[in-house]
This record gives structure tokens, C-alpha cells and sequence, in this order.
């Protein structure tokens, strides 16, 4: 029996982060989660590349127009990251610069997030794939307009072999083991999981 | 015309806030909103409860049992408000030392929020409406088990004169005008509403 | 200031339970809730009665028919209670056998639910609350074909004066305080609300 | 203690029905309901005038115009009902010969329904309780564009004094008691409630 | 038989309309409509007020911060309107400039709708209603963060007197009859409901 | 380019029709569909089978029992098909009578509904797929106890190369062009889809 | 590895755009998108395949019947466009002249969209994959019945290799670079994204 | 015609079940169903397993822990079930202890359930199908965070082979004959659905 798309799994040393266009007004365009739930989920997995140490790469879409600058806390967890300002490029792909700064972290499994979903994510996680790129879409820090166009959006990169996951779930994939160090992951899942924090403070106060 | 609840207007001297028994177990029964959008909600409560510096009195319900301890962020935001721990009452408002806490402050508005909605914010909101109060629930810092049950208490307690508000609303209400404090408000609003927050970076960066 | 409907509060010596045609066939018309959570709520609310020993009234409509038995649960819950298989009035308060059983309780608060919402449940309930009685309706033991008709129903009610209840918060109002009997509430709780049994689980294992 | 809105029961001797625009052409405008739903609730309201034998009168706006003819199901149940064909009025009430109608019907409870919900049938509404009416609106058989507008609507004709009712609920309360004629009172459910129907196939395949 | 709330009706020579805050930065905070929606109410709205000659006053709040300029396509529709950019306050009520037009209007009726809904149309709402105008919110024309934010403002709003409608209601309301105008309504409902332009296409394309 | 699951076109020649289990009482268990769309689509299929004169079979698990009788509409359409009562055997393709029917049709092409969707639906879908059959799901004539079941049932037969189809794109691919007969076509929608009716009423009453 | 739908690119040199019978009786069949949103979704895949200059083809279904005339605006858009109203064809692939408008325009990409879904999209996607075609079907200029038969076409139609889009990816797949033209496409999304429209405004206004 | 994912089809003998992390803190999480529906499902399956002989194997994650010990009925069901206390291993299938239990079952066709879906079923299943198992998720007693969650974790698992199933699903395709022992199988129904369970009872009041 041969799979449709064999599971490939996330390898800390395998891995790279591509963040693309998090910017100040296309994020207030998304409109398929709660503004809360989009913030905490961009931030959990921009703090979860930095917990992992996985090479991260930025870039940006026109930050002087109206789409606005990268969010500030994205801009100040990764100083020193690659950071490419398309100059025009829709698909982040299709800028050198940007497809150069991927080959330079020697990784071939690519977790990709962005604004919007169905272009500024969908695009250049099918052009990895199309290049043999091992591509996971972190789907809860990718927003789009609204539902039917995630949906949709989600089918076509199934389709294509893109493997659609949450940051929880990279997290989990990527640690593997509670005990390579259970405070730093456990600190990680206290700020971003609020029902998770509260587990851990009731037991807290019962220990 | 006679309405049948005439407007009251929340005023920053006459208010005092009481939370009840947002306490961490209690609070994993919550799913009514998403965790996300509860907690931001209820610390956006929080927060601007001490930015108006309204007397504000906490209380909870067997913190040492499995409702678990009160949310770690709103006891530091408070230490010394009265604070009640209830030793059985189920209606805050049967608690003798709650009631005198309310009444030391001397407020004849009351604004309520909790867990869980139906019982712990709607007994008390009845009850010191019952003694002429003007009673605010806050719908968003207050949660409950699904909508259905949401739902009923707020038409419960509608019927009997409270009005309906969110931390929004309630701090707009009670700051009337934005130049009381331009910087302090937009901060409040600025951590609490990520919308908002995007707009303030958008425009700051064209500044 | 003067309220619609001014508060009136649940009292164990005050009230008694109308169940209304919870019987096999009709439930199975039920469509606003889950099958689970109305089956849960449901039996959640009898055992409430049985718990605060509530007169507790039972009545059907056609048993032989098409409606179905009494859920057995519930006949098995109170087998000494008055039982009054409707010869074919619709409103239970159209019969002359019923609304003696409810006189003969003496209560002058009445706590009502059945199937299906609109009919079943409102109608006797508006016919209580025309003659006088405090009524309470347990919205989430209460079912009927979808959310339009109940949310129609509901308002209906609110406006002449019931007051919208779940068993959560009916079994809360009737109790007062914990300290009454820990045991036997957490035991209600606990049979009743999978997530609070959780957090009594989770505690239980720490202690 | 004063309600807001004191029941007011149907009564068979004293309604009347008016049917206010379920012109083709407008029913296609209506989002609040599927399709299958909408036209089965309509139909069954109209079923149910006949059957109580109600007094009932039609309305339309236009009918040769974009609005489109009343609904052929509709015209052929009450051949013989006045039937106001209105030049332009859009609030039915203000149309002499429809009031006219209305009152040469003798009753005092209207029960009323059309297309869209907002206008069609709240402005009547309204308009007739205005006048001293008792007025019923049957939710379910009237339509409108979309939820928000539905809701909307309701919340403005119960703060009036309007009762929300469901053609079910309203059957219900016309017929009082099954055994004034089982047969034609089941066949009416039958004909209009599946689950209902199967639940009598059931029961019938078993005798 | 005395409601709540007795029916006013709109009245085309009693009526002015208020726009508050329809802000680009503040539109984008609306979750609570689909931003097609939202956008087409909003200006069915104010195309309703121009066609019906009612006299309209435009107020925003902080023009030249995040909250951004008014909407391009009010502004050029109410060229000779009372602009009112309030320095500050944040209930418009409170603007003396704004209550003077208001007044200046010598209308009865105000017609409003802003956003976000729970504050900057709640609150002017209440406040006019206090002083004894009757009220009518636009709830299609005023969005907000979502809809448990909706949900509350409305119940409190009605609470008070405050009639909720739509665009469309409205428009019905005000036009009392077809004759009046036939084309010019018939192009104002073509412009802003789809489904109905297409019932004229369809017709149109037949005659 | 290959394909996961290349086109396979109905085709009224190739195809037979398998009815399975929508008997009284599992009808009643269906939530994923208002009662009134799944009679209509559930009728539309037979209708259609009917209408395009596929062999057609009908198949049901203990009629005796509580599943109930086959839905009496259903039976008394096609009078003289195949009718296999099971004996026990879940999945109808592990019935041999069943099968012998099937392969007697010498069709290819099969067309499936049922309740419940995963198992009566799905187990014979599954296997009929697995002997090479090519395999059409009618969706919206299967029905289930609620969304989540039907979406994992939907997924796992279209990986197993089932087409998910509606009775109207069923209907509409088998009848090719409407010049093979209008008026039976226009007849099967205008009893079927009621909006369509009165698109079609609309325009009658214009010609 | 190999996917099952290797990512294949949309290329302004090698599409072609099919609308099919977008017409106004049809339109008013949409349940799966409020009726501003598929109007815009419409107008903008229109718009889109103008600015791109597509070769577009349009086709009918008996437009003088129930369906009605194609809707007046994409008619004006594409006054020159190959136009084949279909005898009878219910798949326009089935039509001769529409597949001979196809081959003429000597592209290989077809990009589809139409109403209804499943059958006059869905129908010529699968003939044109089925023969080669690289297909693209946007999802939010398609219309149907429900939610349900949606869901239900687009795993049809994934399956068989159809690559769901929607109208702004399409666009932006096909632009690849802003710098192409800023302005135009600029225009082209201030027109048709409400949310992005304020954004420029807020933008323009801090210039 | 080859499918991508060739119908497996579940086998008593060949089958095992893996209950991964059913945790009373975790469990706790889960809101992508109401807690009554997910209990009920997870015991569901939990006595499935025990009807069926299933072979078992317990795993949890750090019980002393936030995480909470194994829900209690489970434990109860499965007194000498393999039971293995992960000592930090996300991922089950990482833990020798785990497959050397899997593997010494001697079975094929693994089931497997738990929380959170995306992580502690998905892992193990995705790694077991990656190593010739075939794996089937029981969908409705797997919960996670929410539905985005879920519907991702799913097309990930759907896309590398995996079968998504219900617990009734499953149910079902073991016991294959009803004649195998209907009063079991019956009883089971029973106790897990509700509906069913009425069909019985109306069933049997009737024989």
C-alpha cells in the first residue's frame, strides 16, 4: 500500500522557518480566527523557533505602504535573522534573495506561516514542495479573509503534498521528549496555552 | 414613554469592581469563548479596573479544592484588595464580609464579572440589584459552560435590570473623554485589543 | 428605578418540579442540543430534584402513542410521584389532575422542563406564571426542534416573567452554600459535568 | 409582580391570520431558513389556518412586478379569502381595504406571518398592537435576508408587546386538546414534521 | 394591556440620521459582519438618508490617529453635512457641538448607526433616549468586534428603548408606499440587495 | 500529470441506484441535515431514480425492530425492485442476495445512499469500490448522528476513491442535456429544489 | 516522493477564464455566500480576467427561462467575448461551440467559475482535467444550494486534480509581481477588498 | 482506477486499540466537542474494546503531573491492559516500551484514540502507518484545542494513509453480523446513544 504523501517528520537539525509577511495591516485583514487566538498563534510559533533555535527567515510585502510594518514583537525576537523586503515579488519565492537566504540554512524541511493563507503562505510552500522541499504550513499563524478561502486553500496545498500542521503540534514534533528539557517547554506551553497554564497552576497550587 | 431600564451611565467615582472566582480550575470550564479571547478578556477587565483605580474586590470558592487557585495575574494585579474566600456561599452576595467590603466602598455601581456566568456572576448581580444597585456585568470576563447556558442568564438577568457590558464598553463609559489620558488609555487598549494594536503600529510607523 | 421583572430567588422549601413529556418518541424530535447533552442535562435536573427532595410532578401525553414511555431513567427516579398520563390536553395546565398535584404541593415556585420547549414547556409555564406562580424554566433540560423555535420560545417567555434557569444554576440557587453538603453536591456535580469531574479527579490525584 | 407582557393565549374563536407577501419572487430573497425548511414551515402554517378554519387574509405587494405572484400553494388553500392585492403600501396596515378586513373578521388576535420578516410582518405587527391588538407572529413562515436582520426584528416586535410563536407552538395552542380530533390534528404533523411522521410509521408498523 | 416599549414609527419629516465614526482604522476592527456586508449596509445607509433628504450628521473621533479618516464615500456623499470631529469625547452625547446640531435638526427621531456598535452608537443611543428622543439603531450599518459583543450591546440597548432595525427596515419605514416614488426606491434596493436586483434583472428581461 | 482519482462520468446506462436503511427510526438518529432537507433530498433521490429508470434496490436492517420500517414513500416508488431485508449482516455487501442483485444489474456505476452515512452508506461504498466498481455517493441523501461523524466518513471514502455527489448534480449528470425532456426535468426540480420553483413560477406568471 | 497534484502555476500567457451561467435567476439559487459577498467574489474574478486580459468565454443556460439573462454586468465587461448560449448542455463541456471557444484561445490553463457548483463548474472541470487541462476552479465565484453540496463538489473535484483557488489568489498568481503595475492592481483589490480599500485610505491619509 | 488509499477494512482478529493520553488535565482541553458528547464517545470506545476483545494498551504522559491522572473508568475497564507511563516521549510510538506492547499483539490494524489530536494521535499513527500498520483514528473520541486544529490534524493524517473513523463506525465494521450477538451489540448502543437507546425503548413498550 502506497501512501498518497508519506509522513515525513519535523527534525529539529532539518529544519528552517519561513515567516512571511506578519505585517501590521494584513493581519488586521484575516479574518478566519479571533484576533487573540491569531496573535497568541503568530507568537507561539515565533517564540517556538526561537525555543528550537531554528534558523528563521523574515520577509515582507511593501512594509511602507499599507500593508504596514512587520508586527514589532516578531521584528524584536528575531534581530538577526535574514530579513528580505520584496521589492515587488508576490510569491516570496520568486525573490532571489529570499530563496538564497533558504538554501543558505542547508535545511530541507521548510515550516512555513504567514498572511495571507491562500498567496503570501500557499505560494511558496508549492513552490518548495514543486523543488523537493519537505513543506509544513503551520495553519493556526496563517489567517486569511475568511473560511471558504482557508478551506480552499488548504485542499490545494494537501494536494500537493503540504503538510498542514499547528504550532502546537510542530512543537511537540520537534521536542520529541519532555525530558531534552522539560521547564523551557513547559514555560513555552504556560504562555501561549492558556488552559495549559491553568493546568499547571492548579497543580502548582496543590503540589 | 417609560422605558423599562433607563439608562444608567457608568461613572468613574461611583463604580466599584467585584470578580468572582476567576480561579484556574473553574475557569478550564469555560467554553463559551476561546481560551485565548477569555483570558485576554478577563485581564483587559482586570487592567482597567486598576487604571481607573476603582475599589475592586476579589473573591473565590474553595481555592484550595478543585476549583483551584485565583488566576496568578490577578492576584498580583490587586494585593490588597479585599479579598474574600468564601467559606461555603455559593451567592458571593450571602457572604456577610463580601457584602461589607461592598458596601465599605461606598459605590453604588457595580460591575461583575466571573465564572461561571449562570451562577457565580448572575446570583450576585441579581441580588445587589435586588437592593437597588446599578449592576454592569461584564459578558466578556465572564464565562460559562456553552452558549445555550450563556445565553439564558444573560436574559435572565436583562429582565431584571442588569445591564449588559463588555471591557470595552465599560472602559470607554468610565473615561468619557480621551484626553483625560491619550497615552494611558491607547496602552490599555493597545494590549488588550490586537486589532487596534495594528492599527496604532500602522499609523505609527507613517508618522 | 423599577424592573420588568424583579429577581425572585429559588428556595428548596418554596419549590417544586414539573418534568413535561420527557418521553421516548418526543425526545427523539429533540434538535437543539447534542443527544449526549440533553440526555446529560436532563437526568441532571432529575436527580437535582430527587437531591433537594423537590416535589417533583410527572406527566405525559400519549404513552401509548407514537410519543413513546417516559424516558425509563425518570420513572425510575420517582416512583411514588404523581404521575398524570394527559387523556389528550395539550397545556399539562388544561388539566384538572395536574394542576391539583401542583396546588397540593403548596409551592408557590415552579420549576418546569420538557419537550418539546414551545409547547410543552411554555405553555404550562405562561399559564403558571398568569396565575401568579414564579416560574422557572430549565432551558437545557428542555427540547425541541431546532434553534429558531427555541430561541422564539424564549423570548416569549421572558417576556411574560419566567425566568430562564439551567439545572447548573437551578441546582446552585436551591443549594446556597456548599457547606450544606459537600459530599452529596460534588457527587451531583461530579456524575453530571465531565469537566468538573476532571478537575476533581485531577485534585483528588494530588491530594 | 407585573410583567412586561401578560400571556395572552390563542384562542380558535378569536384569531385571525393574515398572510403578508410570500410573493415567489420575494420568498428567494430569504436566507434565515433553508429553503426546504422555510417552505415547509410556510405551508404548514397555511395547512394549519385551514384546518382551525381561522379567518385568513392575503396580502401581496406588486405581484406582477420583480416580487413575483403569491406562492400558487398558498392561493389555492384559501380561494375564497380576501385577498388584497396592495398598489403600494408596504406596510400592509396602512392599506384601507386590508384593515377593513381585518376587522370585518371580528377577532382580536392576529397571528401573522410573511415576507420579509422586518417589514413585511413586523410593520403590521407593530401596527396592530398599536391598536389594541393581541399579536402573534409565527417566526418560523416569515423569512428574511439574513440572521442579524431576524434578530433584529424579533428583539424590536417583543420589546412592543408582540408574541413569538412557531406554526407548531401555535397549532398547538389553537387545538387545545388532542381529543377535539386526533386523527386530523396527526395528519396535519404528519404532513409537515418528518421526524414526527416517522416516529408515527414506527408506531404504526408495531401495532 | 401596557408594553415595554410602544411602537414609534419612523417618520420622514421627524427623522435625522447620525453616522458616528465610520472611521477606515475602525472599520477594520468589525468581525461581526463579513467586510463585503458591512461595506454595502453602510452605504445603503447613507444613501437611504441622502434619498429620504434627511438631515445627517457626520462625527469621528481622532481623524488624524489610528482610528483614520472618515470613509471616502461618506464624506463626498454629505458634502454640506455637520461634520463634528470631536477632540476627545468618545460618547458623542458629550460633544456640545454635536447635541447642538442635533437639536439644530429639530427632529424627534434619530436615526444611528457607527462603530463600533457597544460604544460610539450605544452610547450617543442612550444618552438621546434619556432624554426622551425616540431611537433607532441601524444594527447592519454598526459593526464591532464580534458577535458576543453584539449581542450584549443589543440586549442593552433594548433594555433602555432603543428600537433596533436595519438599512432596509428603515428605508421600508420611512417610504410608506411604492407610489410615493417608485423608481428611485427600486434603484436604492437594485444598489445595495443583490438578490433583489437580480429579481429585477430576471423581470426586466422578461416584460 | 496522473490523477488520484481520475473522472468517471454517470452515465444513465451504466448505473444502478442502492438504497440502503432509510428505515423510520434511523432516519430519526440523522442531525447532520434539518429533518425537512433530508426527507426532501432523500425523496428528490428516489424521485430521480425513478425518473432516470435506473434499477434501483432497496435494502434494510431488521424492520421488526426499532430501526423501524422502510420510509413508506420509498417502498411504494418502486413496488417491484429487489428488496433484500437483511438478516443481520451490517455492511449490505456482505449479504450475498444483495450483492446477486447488484452484479444482476449488469451496471458498473453505483449510486449510494443511507443511513447512517459511515455505516450503511460507507461499508458498501467502501467494498463496491474495492471489487472495481466505480462508486457515487449521494451526500445529501445520507444522514448521520452529526457533522464530525459525516466529515471523517467523507474523507475516508473519497481516499478510497468514492465521488461524493448531491441528488442534483446526480440528476444533472445523468440527464445530460435538458433537450432529452424538459418538462420531466423541470417537473423533478420544481418538487424538489423550491427555489428553483419559484424562479420557475416567477417566470410563468410573466410569460 | 511524489504528490498525488503536483503544483501546477497559473500563467497570465497560458489561462483562459470560463463563466459559467452566472445568470440572475441562478445567482438567487447561492446559499453558500451572503449575497454581497458572492456579488463582489463575482464582479472581481471578472474584473480580474479584464485587467489580465484572459481570454474569457461566456456561456449560458436558457436564458430566456427560469434562469434568467446573464447578470448585466459581466455582460458589459466582456462585450466581445465568445458567447454560447447552451440549446440544452447542462455541462458546457458537452456543448461543441463552447469547447471549440476553448481550443481557440490555445491555452492550456483553464481557470472556472460559475453556478451551481457541483454541476456547471464541477461538470467542465472534470472534462477539461479529464482531457489535460490544468484546471482552476474559483471557489468563491461558485455558487450552490449549501454548504454541505459545496463541500461535497470540492472533494469531487480535488480528487480528480482540480486545484481549488479563489478570485485574490487567482490574481495574485497570475500579477507575480507588484511592480508589473502597482496601480492597476492596486485599483483592482482597493475596488473588491473592503478591509484593504481602508487600508489604502488610512494609508493615503497619513502620506 | 488505483486509489490512493485502497479500502483496509477492520478484522476483529487483526485488530488492537491504543488509548493515548486520556487524561483528566488533558482531556480537559478538548473543545472541539462539548464534554458530554466526548466522554460519552471515549467510553464509547473504551467498551467497544472490551466487547470485542480488542487487545489494549494504555499509555499517559507524566500522570503526577498538570497532565492528570488516566481518567478513571479507563483504568477501571482495562485492569490488565499494558500500561506504560511515557517518561517524556511525545510521540508513543518513540517509546520502546510502547511498540514492543503493540508489536506483541501480534495485530496489523491498529485503532488508536487520544488527546490531543493533532499530537498524541496523530504521531503514533502517522508513525505506525509509516511502518506497514494499518491505522485507523477514531475521530470523535480524539479532541483537541479546537476545530482548526482537528480539521488540519486530519487532512495531515487522511494524506499519509491513515482511515479516519467514529467509535460507532468501528463498532460496527467489527461485530460485522448482527446475528453474532444482537443483545451485546444492542446493549452497547444503548449506552452510548441516546437516540438509539429511545428507539429501543419506544420499541419495546410497544412489542
Amino acid at each position: 500500500m502506497s501512501d498518497a504523501v508519506p509522513y515525513r517528520r519535523l527534525e529539529k537539525n532539518d529544519a528552517a522557518v519561513l515567516l512571511v509577511d506578519h505585517q501590521t495591516g494584513l493581519c488586521n485583514l484575516v479574518r478566519d480566527f479571533s484576533d487573540d487566538d491569531f496573535k497568541n498563534c503568530v507568537l507561539a510559533l515565533a517564540d517556538s523557533a526561537k525555543y528550537f533555535k531554528l534558523p528563521t527567515i523574515l520577509t515582507t510585502s511593501f512594509e511602507n505602504g499599507p500593508n504596514g510594518p512587520l508586527v514589532p514583537e516578531i521584528k524584536e525576537l528575531f534581530p538577526d535573522a535574514p530579513y528580505i523586503a520584496r521589492p515587488g515579488n508576490i510569491n516570496a519565492w520568486d525573490n532571489e534573495d529570499f530563496v538564497k537566504a533558504v538554501k543558505a540554512t542547508g535545511k530541507k524541511q521548510l515550516i512555513i506561516a504567514g498572511v495571507v493563507t491562500e498567496v503570501c503562505v500557499a505560494f511558496p510552500a508549492l513552490s518548495a514542495r514543486a523543488e523537493g522541499y519537505e513543506v509544513f504550513v503551520v495553519t493556526d499563524a496563517s489567517g486569511t479573509f475568511n473560511k471558504t478561502t482557508r478551506d480552499a486553500a488548504w485542499l490545494r496545498m494537501q494536494a500537493a503534498g503540504v503538510q498542514l500542521m499547528t504550532w502546537f503540534g510542530m512543537a511537540c514534533e520537534l521536542h520529541r521528549d519532555w525530558r531534552n528539557d522539560i521547564e523551557g517547554l513547559g514555560q513555552l506551553f504556560s504562555n501561549h496555552l492558556p488552559a495549559y497554564r491553568n493546568l499547571m497552576n492548579s497543580y502548582g497550587a496543590r503540589r
